[in-house]
């Protein structure tokens, strides 16, 4: 359908990415995953892949498209540690694009990114390059999510389904109509663990007004900025986790050795917790974090001090990157760094999805994170 | 969009259902079910509740309607022994009828009965009569199978995809595409377990020529016969289950004491085996039947007699009633009835899907049961 593409946006707001912008995003992609999202460097891969087969790969702010543009979004579905060793075919996203289109018959003008944490911010990038559309600079959760409802679009109103989703085998399911958004999610989780445990999906298209209106703003920008400010850090041997902290006016929590860990998959998550123990400035103290695909509480000594939805990045102490749940290890040396999450995520509303009673912790009440003094 | 019906057939063709008929299909549908496919007594009383507001249910054989006639197959997925205490909201097949003409935007003719055993006998004929449209006189099982592929429809080229499934909660999906009729089952399995066990499917039209072909015949008729034969033996006092062995060309296999019985629900399906210990004739003598929501091997002394696709049946031997595998209890007095199944089950493509092997017994040879001498 890119013969006969809407002029809904002007080609000089666009911003084309590099190869610098994609290993920048992948590290700041990386960090906001807060260890679940999946690892974002196959999806790299495969970002670069379509960068070198001709395909554009470009952002555009969401206020600078057509305000009635049918914008979709898209990303994986899955555990984050199936992703690790099941490779995408790589055209699932286009092929949920194009059903959607043949669903609605009608053309996507732009494609969303859900989750900027983690994977999610590459796969949008694939899908929306191998069609020739822009990914708007804004995301569903400005960081990472286990599940679908928890994005700003469902919180604040927008149904998901329709919605289509798309394996590497080539099947193709309709979410037609789900009575809510947590049916919505509890049957495309069963769908994809039937699938072999990762599939793109497609939601349903929403307006760019919106996105203006209810997605987590530049995160594009932010996270590739978040990158580059790390990775200059590193090139002049200064400490990449204090530049990450004075970018998202963050702050390090804890230093520490992994020293339990337990951690399995159920239902298509992994799930579990891990045990710190600490050295340096925090000798003799002792701290968990909870996990759910993301890193979910912060404790130190049985207190709760960082809760979801503020985010919690557990980095590697030498190499300052962040690793994902699934590559956690007894015995590594790591540093917590809390950063507060954004105002969309901190409303009744969005705790009522995101804040620790929907994860299963109800006693703990949540208290937004503020920048160290 | 009966309004806009197109005249397909003759209304002279049709039969016209009674409260009898539907009496009789509920015997010689539970009979066929061979221990699967659900309870039909469910089923009938949503027959009857459409009767009593005013629908018409009616049968019409295949070839009496156009042969380009779109013709829609509904029935339930979902375990048996779910479908004892989850009641049906009633219109998920309706449900599925319309989302299916808004998919294909073209309107159904005929409703198709996937499985004449057990409750999908009834559940076509409260969609049709919703929908004002007729069931064909025909089935793709001429009994009963716990998967979707297991149709006669699959089994000779029909693409079972794009299908609809709804809940009673109002969910709707469609699996747009599957990689195979296998993919189909898995994934249509895997989303009515995360519905809570029950749920209506209607699957990819097909031509009536095509059923002229390839469906099991007379499905309705048949099985009303058989149940009314039934009736009229115990009416008349005589042996309900010699009357089914007549009209069926069966055998009774066997007649003893249910001493073993291990059954569970693994994946939505209901598995296990039962042991009987002979009595009467077959005094001394013992006897195992093995379980996937149907009946599916006979073995006395360990020696395999009867084997899917012949159907293995099991009744009450006061009584003379179907048990269904989730009414099996300890120390029933029961008989074995073997029937012979039709021919279109017994070719080397439809062994493949439906034979012992297809079940995880690839050391059991089929071998067709002949009519007793």
């Amino acid at each position: 359908m890119s013969e006969t593409k809407r002029t809904t946006f002007d080609r000089s707001d666009l911003r084309v990415l590099t190869r610098e912008d994609l290993d920048a995003l992948e590290i700041g992609a990386g960090i906001l995953g807060t260890g679940g999202g999946g690892n974002p460097y196959q999806g790299k891969l495969l970002a670069l892949q379509a960068m070198n087969d001709g395909y554009e790969l470009s952002i555009l702010a969401p206020d600078r498209i057509a305000q009635e543009a049918v914008c979709m979004p898209v990303g994986g579905i899955g555990a984050p540690v199936v992703g690790v060793e099941r490779i995408r075919e790589g055209r699932e996203g286009l092929r949920c694009l194009r059903a959607m289109e043949e669903l609605l018959r009608a053309p996507i003008d732009a494609v969303v990114c859900e989750e900027i944490g983690g994977a999610n911010s590459m796969s949008p990038l694939v899908a929306a390059g191998l069609a020739g559309l822009p990914v708007l600079d804004c995301d569903g959760m400005g960081r990472a999510f286990p599940e679908m409802q928890m994005t700003t679009f469902s919180i604040y109103g927008h149904s998901s389904t329709p919605s289509v989703m798309c394996d590497l085998h080539g099947n193709v399911v309709t979410f037609t109509h789900a009575a809510s958004e947590v049916w919505h999610e509890r049957m495309a989780r069963a769908c994809v663990v039937a699938q072999g445990g990762g599939a793109m999906l497609a939601a349903a298209p929403m307006s760019a007004r919106f996105l203006c209106r209810y997605a987590v703003p530049d995160s594009y920008t932010r996270a590739i900025a978040l990158g580059e400010a790390v990775m200059t850090a590193r090139r002049r041997q200064e400490d990449p986790i204090a530049a990450l902290c004075a970018h998202q006016t963050g702050r390090q929590v804890f230093t520490g050795k992994i020293t339990d860990l337990r951690r399995h998959l159920r239902a298509g998550f992994a799930v579990g917790e891990l045990t710190l123990t600490g050295f340096g400035n925090h000798h003799g103290e002792s701290a968990e974090v909870k996990i759910q695909n993301e890193n979910l509480v912060f404790a130190r000594e049985g207190i709760v001090e960082v809760s979801v939805p503020d985010l919690i990045v557990i980095l590697d102490i030498d190499s300052g990157h962040a690793i994902t749940t699934e590559m956690l290890r007894y015995g590594q040396r790591v540093s917590v760094v809390a950063l507060p999450a954004p105002q969309l995520l901190r409303s009744e509303e969005a705790l009522a999805v995101v804040g620790p009673s929907a994860f299963g912790y109800p006693d703990i009440a949540y208290v937004p994170l503020e920048p160290a003094a």
